[in-house]
């Protein structure tokens, strides 16, 4: 069945029989097919009307599949050397570039890879696709149109509940064993760190300033050499621009406190602290040349942008929270054994505590703008 | 033309012939009628497909009324003993309930008139007004319904230009002489004051928490006795919870320090300051209780609520300086002579530039909680 609806995908976009099809991995909802024609090779995602990694008895609307093909979409357009091409769209699934050769950049974060122009190139990508899908370069009524057309509220419901609600609280699908120190039971209880959650929840939910990758961490980003292509869009909607950025500074901050902890060889930790501070300034360049490009004032953009890091702060410290807390851990941290695993993690979540209160309460104390203003993060 | 279409909605509504029409002031944009029958008295609100103030040459689309009875039908769902009654719908106009013995609040304020139960009541009309139409207590349709209804895009885009730009940059409409310090020329330099601007003007048009009065200044209540009416509801949007909030602190602060600066008479100023901070607790405790009606977590909202204050003196901030510097100027500003309107404008800018950075980019120590925080202002 499930290969049938796949095999008529393939030969749909090839116009001919004669092609090969190999499972390629893919995630908890969707399949992933290698297609090798004669000559060239192709990436089906299939998105069955169920949940893959429960089968058929769990089901779950193909409608994911349209948030894939708009963010995909608004990547090709906006960003095209930073996506998979997107090359046929089915009811049930799409076929897109082969990205032969790259790998996950949590893979080369975990295996210590120095990544060349990695601060440059991550810092252009998302500031011009942030800037080109947001209210910075969209008319009115192109607004209302991305706002009607990027709902998803079955992927954002998934998000508001598990990264910003059920790891705070008593539930069933958190993590087992999280570190001790604050405790999980004093977490339940700190009003000041739940009512920032609670704020910056809000932002989530309600704050319609552009169209978001939505679940923009190092395993939705694929690099090859000083290449680096954006996948998996199915979370992608309309929300505040402060949420790709801080997604991408969580994991970062992982990936450094783990190397950090585990102790410096060759340098690594220093290497990716250096990146994510060229990165953060780089943004801001990147991000103002191209919000200037669609008439953004000269005088104030980077006041904006200073708020903008603030508020992604807060989603950053939410997001680490999570990773830590809530259901779904990431390798950098799960693969380490105690009692480092819980030294990182004790850390990270002093640090993502400082985070939320400092975006949402503004009682950490903030230093101004420049380098030594991240000094506190390391 | 505009007598008779005024006729027809009054015979439409009463169901009868016999009534007498009393033009009854009104604002820039539309005309306001007192209908008297026999028995009762009604205001008939007509906007007419142009700009009232510069005639018939000068079209604007009667769209604004949309808003107007939005606005108000859920004022009257959801607080209403806060709002005139609405009575009446016709395509260019709607008849309403006559406010007897009524007042603008801006004009008691100016009298230096002490309103009974002024704090207490103004919290609990806009702490339930803004908890029930907004996310807090909407579901996904009723918000989607909500969004699709409430674009505004003509009023919103004045509130823009006139509260969030013009004020800040050279433009003809701005205020001829304000205050000499900070100088108009130093603000329109300042980079990290126009920042924090931008950074709340991109909330003021993005952010989608729920209906907003939209132009909640004193101007746009009534009292008599201890009653108060919220009115002209035509700027209503979805947006930011914070800028109706910011909207009063920022009236109420200029009321304060007008009288201030005047010099005490019976006590004016202590008791406005007094109020507003009562004001303040209260509206906290009014929106714990109705989000919680409502299924907000009872831990995290206070501290939701502390960011939703940071928040809103920042909008207050705005709204300040743009009646100092931009085209609409407030009576409570206006009506003082010099150098008395200078020392209060120079005070009120140097107060709102604070409020402004403490709000987007937190660089103004920040007290915690409690009375004590608000100690700043006064």
């Amino acid at each position: 069945m499930r290969e049938e609806s796949i095999g008529r995908i393939a030969k749909d976009f090839l116009g001919h029989e004669g092609f090969q099809l190999t499972e390629w991995g893919g995630g908890n909802l969707n399949y992933l097919y290698r297609v090798d024609s004669t000559k060239e090779s192709y990436i089906l995602k299939y998105a069955p009307p169920y949940i893959r990694c429960l089968g058929e008895g769990y089901p779950l609307s193909s409608e994911r599949l349209r948030y894939e093909i708009l963010g995909l979409k608004a990547a090709n357009e906006t960003i095209p050397e930073f996506a998979p091409k997107l090359f046929y769209v089915a009811k049930e699934g799409v076929v897109m570039e082969y990205l032969e050769g790259f790998k996950l950049l949590r893979q080369a974060f975990i295996q210590g890879e120095k990544i060349p122009h990695l601060a440059e190139h991550l810092a252009e990508m998302l500031a011009r696709f942030l800037v080109k899908n947001s209210f910075w370069a969209l008319n009115e009524g192109e607004r209302k149109k991305l706002l009607e057309q990027s709902e998803n509220s079955l992927m954002r419901r998934l998000s508001e509940d598990y990264i910003f609600t059920f790891p705070f609280m008593e539930h069933p699908t958190n993590q087992k064993n999280p570190t001790s120190a604050p405790s999980v039971r004093e977490i339940h209880q700190d009003k000041e760190w739940l009512g920032a959650i609670l704020w910056l929840k809000s932002r989530f939910s309600t704050a319609k300033e552009g169209l978001l990758h939505g679940d923009l961490h190092t395993g939705s980003l694929m690099i090859k050499g000083e290449q680096i292509k954006m996948i998996d869009f199915e979370f992608s909607f309309v929300g505040p621009l402060s949420f790709d950025l801080g997604a991408i500074l969580a994991n970062w901050l992982i990936a450094y406190r783990t190397h950090k902890e585990r102790g410096e060889v060759g340098g690594y930790s220093q290497w990716l602290r250096e990146e994510m501070e060229e990165f953060i300034e780089r943004f801001k360049e990147q991000f103002e040349f191209w919000a200037g490009e669609h008439g953004a004032p000269q005088i104030g953009i980077k006041g904006y942008l200073e708020a903008l890091l603030i508020e992604a702060w807060g989603m950053a410290g939410v997001k680490i929270a999570r990773r830590i807390l809530g259901a779904a851990g990431v390798e950098d941290i799960t693969s380490l054994e105690s009692p480092l695993k819980e030294e990182v993690e004790r850390r990270l979540l002093v640090l993502s505590r400082e985070m939320t209160l400092r975006a949402a309460l503004g009682i950490i104390p903030i230093q101004k703008g420049g380098r030594e203003a991240y000094s506190w993060l390391f």
